[in-house]
C-alpha cells in the first residue's frame, strides 16, 4: 500500500485501517487488475456498490437531524445534489485520492485520473472500505470532516445555508420573528464591506460582515448559531 | 397507538419501540394530518426519506456479504429489483401494515390503503422509525425476517437462488465441480415428484425433492447449504 496515502489518512483524518487490504482494494481500478492478472487482485467496484449506500444513509441521517422541519421533498432534492457524480468527484480530489488510485496504462493515458465518474466511484469505494473496517460511526466521522461542513455552508442549496439553519433552530420552540438589519457599509465601490445584525423577536443574537449584503447576513447567522451552541 | 400493531410487532417480530411516538408517526399519512390539524401531528414523509436510505444500505450489505463473487453490475440490478415500489408494497402488506396506517377520509375512500406507492412509503417510514429507535442492527434484524429470506429464495432473480448461493459458497475455496443428479421420479403426470442429489467433486453434499426438476435441484442446494452451515 502507498505509504503516502496511509500517512495522509492518519494525519489528516485520524484514520488507520485495521484491514489494510480493504483500503488497497478501494484504490485499485479494474483497469489495473486487468493489466496485472497474475497478481489476482480485486478491483474497487463491489466496494463502490456498498459505499454508495453508506453515503446515502449518512447524508440522509445528517439532513434528517440538522433540518428537523424541512419537508421530505426538499430533503430528497438536496440529498440528490450532494451524492451526484460531480460532487463526489470534487470530494475525492479535495482528499487528493486521485493521486493514489492504481490505474492500468490505457486508463492513465486517456486521462482516467481526472475523470469525474472514476473519482466518484473511488470516493464511494473508500467509504465502503471504511464502513467495513470501522462501522457506520467511522464512516460518519470522515464525512463530518469532508462533506457535512459543505452542506451547512450552503454549497448544495442556498436554502440550506446558515440562515436557513438558524431559522430551523429558532423555530423549534415556536414561531419567531427573525430580522436581518444592515448596520453600516463602507469602503470604495470595488471593495465595499457590509455590516449586518440578526435579531430574533427584536433581540440581537448575532452579527457579521462581508463583501455583499447576502454574505454579511450569512456571517451574522453563522455567528448567532455559534453563540447559540456554546 | 393501535394496540393491535404493538402486539403484532412484539409477538411476530420481537420489536418493542422505546419511542412510541416514532412508530405512531410512521403510521400517520399526510392526509390524516391534514384532516386533523388541531392535533398538530407529524406525517411519515420525513421518516420515509430516512428509511429509504436505511433499506438501501442494509440490502446492499446483505448482497455484498452473501454473494462475495458476484460482480457489482449484477448486485446493482438485484438491489434495484428489491427496493422497487411494488416489492416494498408487498412486504408492507405481508406484515399487515396496511391495516394500521392512519389515513384521511378522502385517501381512504379513493383506495389509498391498497395503493402500492402509499404502502411502499409506509414500509420505508417504519424502517426509518425502527432505525432511529433501535439502530442499524435493529433494522437489520427486521429485514432478516421479512426481506432477506425472499432474496435467497430467488424471488428477485433466479440467478440469486439457492443453487447460485451454493456455487458461491463452494467456489470460495477454488474451482469445484458441482453436479445435480436426478435420482428418481414417481407419481402420476399431474402430481409427479422428482428426487435430486447435488454432488461436489463427486461427493454427495445434499438432496431434495420437488414437483419439477428445477424445484428439486433448488431443494437439494438448500439442503447442502444447510448442512454446510451446521
Amino acid at each position: 500500500m502507498d505509504q503516502g496515502l496511509l500517512k495522509k489518512l492518519k494525519e489528516e483524518y485520524r484514520i488507520t485501517f485495521s484491514k489494510g487490504e480493504l483500503l488497497e482494494q478501494a484504490f485499485t481500478h479494474s483497469s489495473y487488475v486487468n493489466e496485472h492478472r497474475y497478481l489476482q487482485l480485486s478491483d474497487n467496484e463491489r466496494l463502490e456498490f456498498l459505499g454508495d449506500a453508506v453515503l446515502e444513509l449518512l447524508v440522509s441521517q445528517f439532513l434528517y437531524r440538522e433540518y428537523p422541519t424541512v419537508p421530505e421533498g426538499k430533503l430528497t432534492k438536496l440529498r440528490a445534489a450532494i451524492v451526484r457524480e460531480d460532487s463526489l468527484a470534487k470530494f475525492a480530489k479535495e482528499c487528493h485520492f486521485d493521486q493514489y488510485i492504481r490505474l492500468g496504462k490505457g486508463e492513465e493515458h486517456s486521462g482516467g485520473r481526472t475523470r469525474p465518474a472514476l473519482l466518484c466511484d473511488l470516493f464511494e469505494a473508500f467509504l465502503g472500505a471504511l464502513y467495513i473496517d470501522q462501522g457506520l460511526a467511522g464512516a460518519d466521522l470522515f464525512l463530518e470532516k469532508i462533506v457535512f461542513p459543505k452542506i451547512t455552508a450552503g454549497a448544495f442549496s442556498h436554502e440550506m445555508d446558515h440562515k436557513t439553519k438558524l431559522q430551523e433552530v429558532l423555530q423549534q420552540s415556536g414561531d419567531v420573528n427573525i430580522e436581518y438589519r444592515l448596520i453600516k457599509e463602507e469602503g470604495p465601490a470595488h471593495n465595499r464591506q457590509f455590516w449586518t445584525e440578526v435579531h430574533c423577536n427584536d433581540q440581537k443574537i448575532g452579527e457579521g460582515y462581508g463583501k455583499s449584503k447576502k454574505l454579511a447576513e450569512q456571517a451574522a447567522a453563522a455567528n448567532a448559531l455559534e453563540r447559540n451552541l456554546h
